[in-house]
């Protein structure tokens, strides 16, 4: 048995209690953690490997629930300040976007690396990403994402999907799942909604979905108007566009399902309320957020319902990088009234256990029968200060280094 | 004459009408700008010098207006989340952190000077600085801080306040001045502010101050209690300190002066109003204030009573990095309800224009007989982008060339 442990000036557990270890070690075998405590305590003879990351943390790695590899091209592009104008440049750039994606691909699952995720839940447009993923050391819930409104194609558009969808299901393994993603209810016909979800069910796979990201959702939803009437009739010449749903008859969709609801800015107290009766959590993008709709996420009502706080990055397609940890400081400063210490501990948590629930790896927390995914991170003076949840959030940035299954990574030739 | 002339993709003027110039070009002779216009139509003959510089932006050469040099040891040593903590962790690790302060100070001037930054506006608690920013390529307005309530040590903090101040009037140049900070109106006694105050009218100089920087201060001011009735108990062992002015009579101390008021956290009306009266700037340090007092400043009222929008970093000791751009970057995601792409440009003017305004050096704009003062930043894709402003704040991080005075700095051998 290869028996390994390593050990820093600070461990952070993120379990049950939030533990914290000062001079901790985790022993581990391979895949799975045996022991966490002292590093001294968990000393032991035959051991295949033995490290100390003097004024470093270790961390469950992190986690990234919320991805589009696919758009890593954008840089300065796409329009930011309006969902509509955002979206609107999304349809004007998308094949320019999608153009080399290969690369900036591979640039991006780098980009994740370093910043210590050793797991993403990538939504999957085009299947793009696909094959990367796959041989990536990145542990990947792969959501093949539906999307389309025009009958003429419905066929083809299932077609494409269950492809994709099966392709990747071939690809399965411990470390890479498939899984389904409904694009939005402003982007999808029920019939090819239910296609998808049907599939989710019979395949017993998690889904995901955007939800109210924007006010021009709500206002399509609610009111069948607004900028998604004119978005219908300039790019699809379709007159007469109507939602597809309800914001209650989505949700109802769902309901046979886990599921992940991403975004979710505009909420009122009903939707809050068939939400949580959904086997559903809600991931929030804060940067994504602010750059297309200028709003955070509502954490007061999150916490009054339940749902614990998941951060993810989304794509470049609304974001300035792909860095969790920039995102983690993003939270920590936009939502000012929050004491600082406790939402620094939120902040860990919502890009470890809370997401790591979600997603299934077993991994997130470190503890014994976790799986033995590891974030490094050097922090000058960690050893001494009495803050160390902010100061993780506040100085981490790149990985020392990550362990995933057990496996410490060589990101620069991954 | 050495003509030379730099050009870039973009070129933002920060000029009364914030003019953007695409493929524009900065024709320079040494300390001064000749003309600013299409890279193309400024070319001549006998240049000695061309550069054209693609993809990036030239701008004018940041200015960082708050910052305190001397406590750039602090990393993860200082408590955040409330004032009160802070002070107190301030007060338990002051030698501390001035222990090899001019390893710190060194490596905080690169940093500064690596963000694009090529004029500050340095507080001097102790005269630590004075030489290495004497010394360094940066423009500097040094601001020697005077603090002190306890009436038996009155001489000697004159003294040592007078003698810093002296020095470093000694050294001004056309690229380094000195100046007057007052701490704080909990930190000074009414007798040693006269004192300085006198000074800076005798010599012209400008004042700096905190002021209202934290709901314990105003408490203290306004209700002769609270947070600092126990700090001076306890770090002075005075039981019957009282504040020593009035936020009113604090700020009569200024009438005659050119002064900047840093922070301006908790204002009412009446305060807003005296101070607009004054000949007086704001400054602000985002971080900072989400760090100690979980606050952000009022940009509305700011503008309300005119004062245009000037940040800072403030030092190491309130702040995870000295980067300018970290501080423009949480700005835009802090201020979330402002429209993004005014927001983006006002932040761009906030460490440009405004606070070369007050700091007088001539700089902070790009136009004929103003200071060859640039920062470069390269920026995938910028020339294609239609929002400029936001894409430099979102993506400049490390300058990619930074001139004072003309001449290209070798930002490692400063």
């Amino acid at each position: 048995m290869k028996v390994k442990l390593i050990g820093a000036s600070i461990i952070i557990t993120c379990d049950e209690n939030f533990k914290i270890i000062k001079d901790g070690g985790v022993l581990f075998c391979d895949k799975n953690i045996i022991k966490v405590g002292k590093f001294d305590e968990l000393k032991q003879d035959d051991l295949q490997e033995v490290r100390f990351y003097q004024s470093c943390v270790i961390m469950p790695a992190l986690i990234n629930s919320h991805i589009h590899f696919e758009f890593s091209k954008n840089y300065s592009t796409l329009h930011y300040g309006n969902f509509g104008k955002w979206l609107d440049s999304i349809m004007q750039n998308r094949d320019m976007l999608m153009q080399d994606a290969e690369i900036y691909i591979k640039t991006a699952i780098k980009e994740t690396l370093k910043s210590g995720v050793g797991c993403v839940g990538a939504i999957s447009s085009n299947g793009l990403d696909i094959d990367f993923l796959s041989k990536s050391t990145l542990k990947v819930v792969l959501f093949n994402e539906i999307m389309g409104t025009n009958k003429d194609f419905f066929n083809i558009v299932k077609d494409n999907f269950k492809a994709r969808l099966e392709k990747s299901k071939l690809l399965e393994d411990s470390r890479f799942r498939a899984a389904i993603a409904l694009h939005s209810p402003y982007s999808l016909d029920i019939e090819l909604a239910k296609y998808a979800i049907d599939l989710a069910k019979d395949y017993k796979m998690l889904v995901s979905t955007h939800f109210l990201e924007s006010k021009e959702e709500l206002t399509w939803l609610e009111n069948n108007n607004g900028y998604f009437r004119d978005f219908f009739k300039y790019f699809f010449k379709n007159q007469n566009a109507k939602p597809c749903y309800s914001k209650e008859s989505f949700l109802e969709l769902f309901k046979e399902c886990q599921s992940l609801f991403v975004h979710c800015l505009h909420l009122d107290n009903n939707t809050w309320d068939k939400i949580s009766k959904l086997n559903a959590s809600i991931v929030s993008a804060p940067r994504s957020n602010r750059l297309l709709n200028n709003k955070y996420f509502d954490l007061t009502k999150a916490n009054e319902y339940n749902f614990p706080f998941i951060i993810a990055t989304d794509g470049r397609s609304s974001n300035n990088s792909l860095n969790m940890l920039d995102e983690a400081r993003c939270a920590l400063f936009a939502y000012k009234d929050y004491e600082i210490n406790n939402l620094a501990k939120e902040i860990i948590l919502a890009m470890t256990k809370n997401p790591a629930k979600v997603l299934g790896f077993n991994n997130g927390i470190l503890e014994s029968n976790k799986a033995s995914d590891f974030a490094v991170f050097y922090i000058k003076d960690i050893e001494m200060t009495t803050q160390i949840e902010l100061n993780v959030i506040l100085h981490a940035n790149e990985v020392q280094d990550l362990y995933i299954n057990g496996k410490r990574i060589d990101i620069e030739n991954n």
